[in-house]
């Protein structure tokens, strides 16, 4: 299993990783046992959730996981102080005494509780973190995105379009991939349809329409209808202009929609606002996608790309109406599709005035998650050598949850989840049926007991040394996402306020870890 | 030359890219002279200035363009309807009839100026737009950023930390290429180092500190000297402690400051406020500190990564002077690294409140560039077989200024820049010490004769069928980035509402433009 770019490795990291190895190594602690959990502190888009991915990746990295010589040679110039002994050991690490434990990739999870747990030698565990955050973050983040904007969109398909707004090649790549994980429809990127199996969706742009100029640019005028029989279109084309009185709309987005249709005259779709959505574009579609129904084909609808989208969705579909009632003539129901500049408020605001669009291609605002354009993903230190750890802050919620931990999801009476325990990994897991108490991680006084009707535990061993099991697929992810954002309960999905959901922890794992900070904390003198 | 991600080819692209060109292909216009303008419409971050990166990799995407046959054969399954013609004409095509002019890399650009004209058959000029797109959108996105920072900075230095708040492996790799192109000082991410050449910068995260608990977890005392002999270190760190009353510190961060200056006495650097900044992070790196100079070492400083940084850098400062008073000891210049969420406001805000930090390590706002997360670069079909085209929008300013032109930019008296002129490609540039009538591109009443004492031509021919010349090394570009603010006049750098900086249109093309508009534009009938 390789990684999908060509830059995933162990040179994929920041410095300070190297430089610690190499202290570690030099006191010799680079084989202490460690236990690294990865996890973020908060949800993104204000929202209550947060989808898993980057989990299969982040396998590939590490079965993958070796410095090579010229890897060697350049860190021998690069650090401020080098001893080959630590360059020898460098050169023949890898991840076979490494554990990671991790939540199946497509899991809905919630901050604080571990993504992943990654436990081995020091050493080589620091070395894996940034590559590790970094193949984490940005997948959660977008599946996230994504499967807001699907909650947003309710029946409507969605579709992403972001290639070109990403952070370069392979930020594309992740957006498209890990999208259509979080449940998008499909993927204008070609490169993620051959790579990844994602449903490939697009069809024209304002370039191929502005290439014509008028109707003389048409080379030949016939299409073959479905029967095979070659058949007059753009007379057939002209005889509904005429009848439809369209004769006042551009000639060249015309010829461009005519020689549209002739190349892919199946599921034709056009592109209609370059010159005039509703004085030019709709009239050239229906003319053409008239012709292409009487040569027995399904044409399949418009794309608007400017302008009111729900407006000129309403108008373009009466438009559609109007003519099919003109002429007699009825389509199978015609899709609009919808393009410019759309994230999650404006599918909202859409709903609330009412449209009549079909589909969503979402670019930008997918890509970027411009709302909150990273996950605060981090990996921290919580225990070594059996002995847990902590990290203090200025933020108590920034206070790490020391030692190393289990958690499951206690499913309530109805079948929702209510809450995300994280016990110590001695304890036993609570029981279905028997109340267990929750305690808030921080705040003494926010206390549950719950009695969950079900107990899931929420990571699996994949990786011992080598992997174990097979990786989640794409599409076992992806119905993973779909599978628990349904069985969440809705006010914890909805866009404003949603209710947080609870994490917490058992009541001997929060004593524990209120005793191990008070041990850590510098009482401060002032004066 | 390869392009440096393995995901960058023909496939890196959106699927209407393929279908415009089975069009096209259909239709016998696949080899019409095309030319496209790509140019975006405004300025990121509100400011007045952009700067153009990408165009090195461009050079390498075209290079190599050209489809496989297993790319064929997934076309071949994906298109709605497929031509064995077209697809033996996708396997054959490459750029050699293509002719690619740009501005230099580095260069500031403005709205509308072309950064990127390529000419050549219809059909691969569509086939190039999304990559082109998407290698040029987010390196000049980054490089604006960067170099937005870097004013913002002042004198200080800036190092891009964000390898794990990036868009997947490539988003961090290019984060990091194009931040130092557009002027920051370094990075933290060692494949950008090793591929780039780019200047590495890390020492230390929480972990490190995190993994010791205590004085006896250092296993040898000892570090030589600079002259080679063995000293006990530790003994030495503890005479400092005791005289300088810093015993109530937290002994594991101790200890792991001094493993840590064990493994690089130079340019010790200690991250400081893992357990508490004032109360122990400081005092413990003094008492490492004092010891490094007494053998002989230059300890290089602190970093802050979390709390009030005004504040703290200038406690911290005043602690150092403090304690120098205090021993009669005097570092050169401790240097104050800070950290924690960074953004341009960030700093503008430090500068009021003063603040004692020297470097700045920038992540995630540097790298997602939040306030505005991509940069709305288009790619325009301006002219086919000689006849310019049009592209018209509901909103005037997205109208597209027709046919193939050329642009310069004219310099003032005073040494500064004063307005970016485009022209019709068979006009002659204006000559200095002549007035040229300076038109904006869409109003009429706004019109400036401009008397240039210098005229700059901004494009130069990089490809015609194969490379002319050499792309600009990575050095290069970010030299004529320094030089190019440099030159540009204060009140377009400020950051509060800057001057726009004029782009024009020669009298000629904008005359052309609105006669051709007018013509285009459907006038709607309204009843």
């Amino acid at each position: 299993m390789k990684p999908a770019s060509n830059h995933v490795g162990p040179m994929l990291t920041d410095l300070y990783e190297i430089t610690m190895a190499s202290a570690y190594f030099r006191s010799g602690k680079h084989n202490d046992r460690a236990v690294f959990d990865l996890f973020f502190r908060k949800n993104p888009f204000g929202g209550e959730f947060t989808v898993a991915a980057g989990i299969a990746e982040i396998l590939a990295f590490v079965e993958n996981f070796r410095y090579s010589g010229s890897d060697i040679a350049f860190l021998e110039k690069t650090l401020p102080r080098w001893s080959p002994e630590f360059g020898k050991w460098l050169r023949q690490i890898d991840c076979s005494e490494v554990r990671i434990h991790a939540v199946p990739e497509g899991s809905l999870v919630f901050p604080r509780v571990p993504l992943i747990r990654v436990e081995g030698p020091l050493g080589i565990c620091q070395l894996l973190e940034s590559t590790l955050l970094n193949l984490i973050g940005y997948p959660s983040l977008v599946a996230t995105n994504a499967a807001r904007l699907k909650l947003a969109a309710g029946s409507k398909r969605v579709v992403e379009f972001g290639l070109r707004r990403a952070q370069g090649p392979d930020g594309g790549l992740s957006a498209s991939r890990y999208a259509y994980l979080g449940g998008l429809d499909g993927t204008s990127n070609v490169l993620a349809g051959q790579m990844f199996g994602i449903p490939l969706a697009g069809t024209q742009a304002h370039a191929y329409v502005s290439a014509f100029s008028d109707l003389d640019e048409i080379t030949y005028g016939t299409l073959a209808d479905t029967d095979g029989r070659e058949r007059d279109f753009v007379g057939l084309v002209m005889k509904y202009r005429d009848r439809l009185g369209y004769g006042n709309t551009n000639n060249g987005e015309l010829a461009s929609f005519i020689t549209y249709a002739q190349a892919f005259p199946s599921g034709f779709l056009a592109l209609v606002d370059t010159y005039d959505t509703l004085g030019s574009g709709v009239p050239n579609f229906l003319c053409v996608a008239f012709a292409l129904l009487e040569l027995g084909y399904k044409p399949k609808g418009i794309r608007l790309d400017s302008g009111d989208l729900a407006h000129l969705s309403k108008r373009s579909r009466r438009m559609f109406k109007d003519a099919e009632k003109r002429t007699g003539i009825y389509f199978e129901r015609l899709t609009i599709v919808a393009s410019n500049e759309i994230n999650e408020a404006t599918l909202y605001s859409l709903n609330l005035q009412g449209h009549e669009i079909d589909l969503f291609g979402i670019g930008t605002h997918l890509v970027t998650c411009q709302s909150q354009p990273s996950l605060g993903v981090v990996y921290k230190l919580v225990e070594i050598n059996g002995r847990p750890r902590i990290k203090l802050s200025e933020d108590s919620s920034k206070v790490t949850i020391p030692g190393r931990k289990k958690a499951c999801r206690l499913i309530g009476r109805k079948g929702y989840p209510v809450a995300d325990l994280m016990l110590g990994e001695d304890e036993p897991l609570p029981q279905a049926g028997r109340r267990v108490l929750c305690c808030h991680p921080y705040d003494r006084a926010k206390r549950s007991w719950v009695t969950p009707a079900d107990v899931v535990p929420l990571h699996e061993l994949i990786w011992d040394g080598k992997l174990v099991g097979e990786p989640a697929s794409l599409d076992d992810a992806r119905r993973r996402v779909g599978e628990q954002i349904g069985s969440l309960r809705e006010d914890h999905k909805r866009p404003l306020n949603p209710t947080p959901y609870k994490v917490s922890l058992s009541e001997n794992l929060f004593e524990f870890m209120q005793k191990l900070w008070m041990e850590s904390a510098v009482v401060r003198e002032i004066s």
